[in-house]
């Protein structure tokens, strides 16, 4: 199978990995807390090809205000059939304080992970995006 | 609420993490390449108290051989609800050899995320457990 690796997995290209980011309402975002890597859940939304999150103080925030390099991962799979993708999007982290976006991110459909205040909009804008698919049955 | 943070999280101790982890099928390890974070999902197992899941030459096996420092985490979220936790361990990755250990995590209930071949076992004992559920309306 054309573009398959070894272990059953299909490449992405962007732009099919950009529809699969769309609108899965919870991802994932990994951020380094000195050298010591952590993964925290997040509901998020895609504004203007930014992948965006509400947060407050704290150490996804920290990363966003240092401007750090940060992966955001979203993933649906079905272990059963054994179907599924994963598209991982590696970007800088940063604090949104244009009105204009906020306004147009308080109109997505994105929910905080949690209730109580979260009083600031961190976006990532992808520098890398990268998909897999299973693929069924070993690539030759 | 006693301790709640203020976005509505409240911390779980390491027993509750260790009871959540237990069977949840799939988790995401993140690592770093280089100076750049990844995410991938894995089909997980918990073996001595340790994560396993299987993989195949690449980033996680390399990180794993390198004695990497890696984060895995496993979440149950409902964003309808508003209700869910999410466990996060950090420690190093390393190779399962062990002909014993191989063996029984061979009779764990735990697939390759992928079909195809997985031939490596890779253990992450867990030097730091946290965890934290969303607590309904926002701490005092």
């Amino acid at each position: 199978m054309v573009g398959a690796d070894p272990i059953g997995l299909e490449p992405l290209d962007e732009r099919a990995c950009r529809g699969l980011l769309g609108d899965r309402g919870i991802g994932r975002v990994a951020v380094s807390i000195g050298a010591v890597p952590a993964v925290f859940p997040v509901n998020y939304g895609v504004l203007d090809g930014d992948v965006v999150f509400r947060t407050t103080d704290g150490t996804k925030f920290d990363a966003a205000v240092r401007r750090a390099v940060v992966a955001f991962e979203v993933d649906e799979v079905d272990p059963l059939y054994h179907e599924g993708w994963s598209v991982l999007v590696v970007g800088r982290a940063e604090v949104v304080t244009d009105e204009d976006r906020l306004a147009r991110a308080g109109r997505l459909p994105m929910a905080p992970w949690a209730p109580g205040p979260h009083e600031h909009l961190v976006a990532i804008r992808p520098a890398m995006v990268s998909g897999r698919r299973i693929v069924q049955g070993r690539p030759a």
